[in-house]
């Protein structure tokens, strides 16, 4: 067990080695071919990649196919040639190089100014959708600095009871799968259901999860909450789990916690709110605003609590994207004006920013601002991320960090 | 690493889960079709299941051809029906009952008698060839009993420089694929070359290594032998190695160590032998005699050293048997008349038994009488192996212990 081992999980906003991501093809999950998601998603990649190297996960025929949109992407939107090429005349980024995610190469004419570029590496590992934070690795630290994965099982949120979709065993290879790819030593915590998503560490031995999911029937029914509580101490060198009570209305992942409350770095977290009382998301948010004001940390602290506004209307899904679907058998159906969980907590920090995800929203703004201000050290991108939620999740859930260390 | 974990490699004779072998169908290393190699696999197997299960692996599109052949050598030669029904009026092996890999099965008319009958499980895990103790996990332990899986960098046994085939991506994978498909945590060791057959631990801290081996330029040359050591100190938990200068002459994997010498219990080896000074093999055999009188072992005893003889006629490949290979481009290729590097040595220790290689020689008898009286409280089973040794390796290259514990 990694605690026994000397192994921890660091927050997120520790420095990374780069990210995990899976190129999204499902049909029941994104509709009209994915066409749209893809685009978001190679968005959010060259996001990523602007300070640390992408992993794209793809199923083996598919690599090429990817590994062309990547290059076009870079050709079209970012000024970037394809395929690595450094174009004649282009600057360099002088801010970014300190970051290892880009590869430098000599600038035209011999002179000592660089050209970096975001580094997206394709690699050919199948799985059931493009859930990154889910079906990859959980990864753990020493002292050392050595790097570890944790290969949970994974049942499709809920398994038989009550999963998303009716086969997984793709993506429960998943992560053992990516820690071969990377060289990582992978932990078996196949005897426990777990996905990334419902975990959130402040890298000072605090963790943060909900009831709503790790309780779920779905999940580990045998076992009681201290018991899942221990497991979550050993496996994540953890000394302290704070159970909020519930996560986004209507997140079909059984509320994870990624959705509704992050840490921004140790000790200060943000939660989704709305003051609108009438709203099914008002009771949930309070519910964990009561548990954050109680809790005190591993090392404890009080929690500082900034609340980030939801969506100010309800993000739904139209008829018009219904219809480009195509469910399996077994497969959880999205019906037309279902409310799907956005939320702005679902971002990802990057080495360099933090990607957060926008609906057209009256508060897409605010959002930024409020983390603009929580996050001084890093640039904020907001990405339109409709064709993520519409999925089911939003970038959070698409990424999985891989930490920096030895291997 | 596994030593700081506090975990260490145990001795073969120490209880096992079970054991994994690898079904033999490639054509450049097992003659005409591998028909007579994949009867003695069988032999083994079955021999090896009475005490512990045995895993073998196989290609998928192979999984059930596999199944038949074991179904139909069980009815053949064991008198135990295929698919695993008991037949009627067969007694039980009481003497045997207290060993896991049997599966206990009710006896007809209901009295308390049971049948046991050998585990042989096929697993869909694709590799390049059938050589499990090379590329099969290196599993070690620690004092909870938990048990992980190592997974070095196999490279075909000298890779570009000297290695016997041109393709061994699939080899390289099968360490962690074993370890997923039985639960094992897995170290990943791929930034060091290592086969399993290249060590012999006594289970107390010593572990016994040729220098013809991991020395060999296809390795690890840009480690010092110094830094080897360390290395193998740190994974295999290890205080003590033990530097043997050579190995068994003509032997193609560089001379591994478990071709020339074996712990039979922590301060006792046997060493392969012979008194024929014009012998190619008698100043190999001497030099690592002379490095075991001089050494002690991590408890600082010395060692007692045990001379089982070689074959007294050389084995050596025939024309009949050459003429049936199929060689790929890249392939290291058999001659009409080399010698193989046939020796009692390379036995395997299962729960119940050690199964010893025959090759039709006068010595056969010897080999069985010496390692009976130096394991009084198992069974020697004798197999006639000549069908394993002209694919280059014997029992103990196709078979790779898991030992028993959690995980």
């Amino acid at each position: 067990m990694p605690l026994r081992d000397g192994f921890h999980m660091p927050g997120e906003y520790e420095p990374h080695r780069g990210c995990v991501m899976i190129w999204p093809v499902r049909p029941g999950s994104w509709p009209y071919g994915a066409k749209e998601a893809q685009q978001t998603f190679l968005e959010i990649a060259f996001a990523i990649a602007e300070s640390e190297v992408v992993w794209m996960l793809a199923a083996p025929e598919e690599v090429e196919n990817v590994r062309d949109a990547v290059a076009w992407h870079r050709q079209m939107h970012s000024g970037y040639p394809a395929r690595d090429i450094p174009p004649e005349g282009r600057g360099c980024h002088p801010a970014r190089e300190e970051h290892a995610a880009r590869e430098s190469c000599p600038a035209p004419g011999g002179d000592k100014t660089q050209f970096v570029i975001p580094k997206i590496e394709v690699l050919p590992i199948e799985t059931d959708d493009a859930w990154a934070r889910d079906v990859g690795p959980t990864c753990v630290v020493n002292e050392d600095g050595e790097v570890r994965g944790i290969d949970w099982q994974f049942n499709a949120w809920g398994g038989m009871v009550d999963g998303l979709y009716a086969h997984w065993e793709k993506d429960n290879q998943a992560a053992s799968a990516v820690c071969k790819a990377l060289g990582l030593s992978c932990y078996n915590a196949q005897n426990f259901v777990l996905e990334g998503g419902s975990i959130h560490s402040d890298g000072e031995g605090t963790v943060l999860v909900t009831e709503a999911c790790l309780l779920s029937a779905g999940r580990n029914p045998q076992m009681t909450r201290m018991e899942i509580e221990d497991r979550l101490k050993l496996y994540l060198g953890a000394e302290k789990i704070i159970w909020l009570p519930r996560g986004i209305w209507q997140d079909e992942t059984n509320e994870h916690v990624d959705n509704i409350c992050a840490f921004v770095r140790p000790g200060e977290v943000v939660l989704a709110w709305t003051d609108e009382e009438t709203d099914p998301q008002w009771a949930l948010s309070n519910a964990s605003l009561r548990v954050l004001e109680r809790e005190t940390d591993a090392r404890g602290r009080k929690l500082t609590v900034h609340k980030l506004p939801i969506p100010a209307n309800p993000v739904c899904i139209t008829e018009e994207e219904v219809a480009g679907f195509r469910f399996e058998e077994g497969e959880d159906v999205r019906e037309a004006g279902e409310r799907l969980a956005a939320s702005y907590v679902n971002f990802y920090i990057s080495n360099g920013a933090v990607i957060v995800p926008q609906f057209g929203d009256s508060n897409d703004m605010l959002a930024v601002q409020i983390l603009g201000r929580l996050f001084p050290e890093r640039e904020i991108v907001p990405i339109y991320a409709r064709p993520v939620i519409v999925g089911g999740g939003n970038i959070h859930c698409i990424t999985q960090q891989i930490p920096q260390g030895r291997f």
